[in-house]
């Protein structure tokens, strides 16, 4: 480590509003107002069971930091450029493919199918092992994360899961019901799932993120590593890459017979240039062809039609990661 | 286009649970529950002022779609790989540095003047031209904003904003009011900024986004364009990057001598890599060197202390963008 030591100079402050290294625990709220400050007891959490409790006034929220003592398999040398694409297996993709729904204001979603078959196509191509689970519910969608979570991915480059249906913001339906699309990432955690640790994760969601609709401009054309040390420490939450179709807020396009204009793009630019380039660029081109190539059809509806959208994507990534072919 | 247009199969659907082409607005709620479905009449908006608002029971938002007509000179040829990076200027780059703060609770942040001065040098090492603001008023962050936008930024690559402040999830502190960190990069899609239009906006945020540790793991390490169409449409969202210094939910961690980690480490690496590679990739490592060389030194609080920290890096780019020497 050469950031923080003790015997580096200076200390480590957080640019939160007040600071726990302070004595006061600061709780966030959620509006533009003041928060409320209380003392750190509540905060540290119960000695016996190791479950931290955020109170103010009422039980705001409960949580265990477990990550303390985990300890995983270094997967990728500490200073390499590149995540370590040469393990025995690509790894595990799942695909959660909605088409149905029970509640009725949620149409079919036609043209998913498409989707679904080009991207399980694409992945096993780059050698995924894929699982594809169709109008999943809720709960078939959490146990099947909480089975995959448990898994030994020691011998896996990295993991996959992409998730077709409708959403809003902060939300994603399953069959029967809404959740928050954290419950998806969450359980990968590197205290979480050990065997994924320094590993990317990858989550790719098409889905809407709200109802608004970007019209768009237009543009007019002018006239003119080989060893390093034995260890190392990473944040549980590092390498995560969510690439959701669209920015939160806004519409995400789906054609009724060819799929949504992500999954085509992606499948598109992955089949192009999966093993000649890295994935952040992929992505980049990704965002060009949904954001060049495509705008909405609605015939008949002035205020749906000609409109554009732009995928948004989200790294926590701390290498490159370009596929080698298996 | 090659997309969606009235010659094509299949129409346009989005992924919201419903969908305003079938004659229906919906409004999405924040939580897990059911969303109500009005008549669509209510989000056309008024057909005097062009606004567009949103009923539900009470006035929820309201807001204007004014981009349908907006017209903007094309910076990039269409399927050009990179932003050109050859105009005659770099671009503006605003620095808005918060130390002190009228809100009691909000501690001094030692150490910010080093990271401020750390990435102005940086910046103009790189040709922006650097404007920094100290302890700015949340009127005068504003006020800036709105100036830089009105701006003609027709001979710049690019246009990038820092804001070194105290924060919270969704909150960033000026000098004496929150506000949210919207607010800083709505002003600057295409459709209110065309001269802008088709270029990258950037945008760094060193700034806690909550009060949660992240504990980490350890890795242990096992023995083993020439010319194109004349013109081409893009969403007003599209070419934006957000860079934040952590991810939502948790600390930003700062030394009170050497600065931040995030903008110790976006220096390093802009210095070292800024000509000969894409900004993801710098980024990419940004993260690692946060992630692997940095740990908090909070002697005498256990809870503080060793804890980890991992950027988080949203983008919207559509093309690769590496900085030209001018």
């Amino acid at each position: 480590m050469d950031g923080e030591n003790v015997n580096s100079n200076g200390v480590s402050e957080t640019d939160a509003r007040g600071d726990k290294a302070a004595g006061a625990a600061v709780f966030p709220q959620n509006g533009r107002g003041e928060t409320k400050t209380e003392v750190t007891s509540a905060s540290r959490g119960c000695s016996f069971c190791g479950w931290r409790f955020v109170w103010e006034g009422r039980l705001i929220k409960c949580y265990k930091d477990s990550a303390e003592t985990v300890t995983a398999r270094m997967a990728s040398d500490r200073d390499a450029w590149y995540y370590n694409m040469n393990h025995k297996n690509r790894g595990i993709a799942i695909i959660f493919n909605h088409e149905n729904f029970t509640n009725p204001k949620l149409k079919t979603r036609c043209g998913t199918k498409t989707d679904c078959e080009n991207l399980a196509s694409t992945l096993r191509s780059l050698r995924f092992e894929v699982y594809t689970y169709f109008d999943a519910s809720y709960s078939k969608v959490m146990s099947v994360i909480s089975e995959v979570r448990n898994m030994d991915h020691s011998d896996n480059d990295c993991f996959l899961m992409a998730v077709l249906s409708h959403g809003e913001q902060n939300i994603i339906h399953a069959y029967d019901s809404p959740y928050q699309p954290e419950d998806l990432w969450h359980p990968f955690t590197a205290d979480k799932c050990p065997s994924l640790a320094g590993k990317p994760k990858l989550f790719f969601i098409q889905a809407c993120q709200g109802d608004r609709l970007d019209p768009g401009v237009t543009l007019m054309k002018r006239t003119e590593t080989d060893s390093g040390p034995m260890s190392y420490r990473i944040p549980v939450h590092a390498d995560f890459l969510i690439a959701y179709s669209t920015i939160p807020g806004f519409y995400s396009w789906r054609n009724t017979q060819r799929g949504s204009w992500f999954m085509q793009a992606l499948c598109e630019e992955l089949k192009k240039h999966c093993y000649s380039l890295d994935l952040l660029t992929i992505l980049t081109f990704v965002n060009r062809r949904v954001a060049t190539d495509y705008q909405s059809n609605v015939p008949g509806n002035n205020e749906m039609d000609a409109q554009k959208q732009i995928p948004c994507i989200t790294y926590m990534l701390t290498r490159l990661l370009k596929f080698e072919p298996k």
